[in-house]
């Protein structure tokens, strides 16, 4: 293990980046592509000629860096897999560009990415090429981390948030809220009696699962920052569909409840990193619900409500108590660096 | 033109997420993929079967933002484009994400990011997917990007700082450490009586014409952060060849030199944006060096030395007064956050 800190030198490009690089990077990501340190990685593609190709990008600036359940670098991996799960994609490659804080020490960012490793090897994509930058004290909060992604899209596979149509059932992986409220649990000393992980995992094996049933899927997508509530609106929005949801089958924790009770939060905003939403066509929903319970983190897979040619563009809750509301988009900014 | 800053409220993932997206990036770099506003991007691949795609990131924390001759903006798509033209690809689609800190003012980023549009134009790529995060006040330095992009490789090609032959020429595409000197005259109030300019720019095209000679191109490279002696250094080390190189023949320009002497620096560690180092057969020098000469990037291409199978690994520079020594890989943080 490192004891040293991050220099600015390490960002330099010059003998102390490819040092880094070498004792670090590719000691725990090293795989053929990454190890030709060319500007960029060349590859083949797996299949002779696959259809369509799906890209995605996203910067990870949690804080704090390590919570229960995970960490930055795990987060980093699992967030681009589930993007490209999203469109049904298999995930490939991912790229890893590091912006580092110097003085930080060297055993941090070993620890990162070696979780990195680690969920790559559960989410089966390697890094194909990164990028290391180093900011002076005070110009970054210790570390960020931006992947993409590149997939293959299996033939026959159409699956986006515009494509929810009436009558669609909404299927939820599992229960919401875990990962928001784990990383919130580690700040300002915020203690609970109760232990709380962030759900954070890579979903391309359960949506793999789904697709192997054969049947159509209509939409997926992970909701992350903004939570359950702003995910069902954007797809909303983007199928012109309403979409009705029944609170009380929207599963949440007995400690994330407690949590939002106590901070004053709905679970329905609170983010995750290991939950899809599936919007089906009701004849399938057995199927794909069996699908999902099979697979480990699709085991309290249930459906939530379903998708009306009622109210376009909006989400209706039927509360616990039988009244209707109108779930809206996430307004203003209810857990800053959550991922 | 936006007169609002950036609030965490952006980075939330809820409405004023989706505001920014629509207001700002969208409107300028949208484009039917980006438009979907899925998890990822899907697009079916331009030929029917092509060989091979080339993926690459960079991250993006240049200080200041805004520079002669260029910007952040500007910056993160060239720089990326550069890396995929450097394995001989084609660049297709660019991801990119932004971490932002809380106060910057919208106009910045409306500014980077129509500066991003602009040179995607010219790079011909189009922005497939993105990201926002937004950091609270003094846990960023203004504004970061990230990059990543995707590119296909032609039939034939097969570029690599792996590849350097013995007896391959050096040949440069114009005078270095312009970048370097001109985001350091911006530092500190550092004021020069010259006029200084990045020499930022996607050099795909230029690529494209060398590889329409038909001529073999062993290796390419642009001298970024570390400058030309570390890119040297790089391809020796890759290659295990040696590489002579003489001092009189590399160009530096006037003011470049005089900065380069007032500031203590050498401009062959300088960083450049808009350059690049080939290696190729002797025997087809005369074809590429008068390709390179044609296109606006490449005019003051020329010959700067070769690679030799005497001291493999190692770079040496013949010096105007005729002595030689080994010039090494850049030691230290000569110029931090340049790119």
């Amino acid at each position: 293990m490192p004891k040293d800190t991050i220099l600015l030198a390490h960002g330099s490009g010059g003998r102390m980046t490819h040092e880094l690089v070498r004792d670090i990077f590719l000691q725990h990501l090293g795989n053929p592509l990454l190890d030709t340190q060319d500007d960029a990685a060349v590859w083949t593609l797996p299949r002779a000629c696959p259809e369509r190709i799906a890209l995605t990008t996203d910067s990870y600036v949690v804080s704090p860096i390590f919570f229960p359940g995970g960490d930055i670098g795990k987060l980093a991996v699992c967030g681009t897999v589930n993007d490209l799960a999203m469109v049904g994609a298999t995930p490939l490659y991912l790229t890893a560009g590091f912006i580092l804080e110097e003085g930080l020490p060297l055993e941090v960012l070993y620890r990162v990415v070696a979780s990195m490793a680690e969920a790559g090897r559960e989410a089966e994509v390697e890094i194909a090429a990164g990028d290391t930058k180093v900011v002076e004290r005070g110009g970054v909060d210790r570390m960020f981390i931006t992947t993409a992604g590149v997939g293959e899209v299996p033939e026959g596979v159409c699956i986006s948030g515009a494509n929810v149509k009436p009558g669609d059932v909404a299927i939820l992986s599992g229960p919401v809220g875990q990962h928001g409220i784990a990383v919130m649990s580690q700040r300002d000393g915020l203690q609970f009696s109760f232990p709380l992980q962030s759900d954070c995992a890579p979903l391309q094996g359960l949506v793999a699962e789904m697709l192997k049933t054969g049947r159509p899927i209509h939409g997926l997508r992970d909701p992350t920052r903004g939570g359950l509530a702003t995910t069902l609106n954007e797809i909303a929005g983007q199928s012109r569909v309403g979409i009705e949801i029944e609170e009380e089958r929207v599963p949440v924790s007995e400690e994330v409840r407690a949590a939002c009770e106590l901070l004053g939060l709905d679970p329905l905003y609170v983010a995750n990193e290991g939950k899809l939403v599936a919007f089906v066509p009701p004849e399938v929903e057995v199927a794909v619900l069996e699908a999902m319970r099979r697979h480990r983190y699709g085991k309290e897979a249930t459906v939530i409500g379903r998708a009306t040619s009622a109210h376009p563009g909006r989400v209706v809750i039927k509360t616990t108590f039988g009244a209707h509301r109108v779930l809206d988009m996430l307004s203003g900014a209810q857990l800053p660096r959550i991922c």
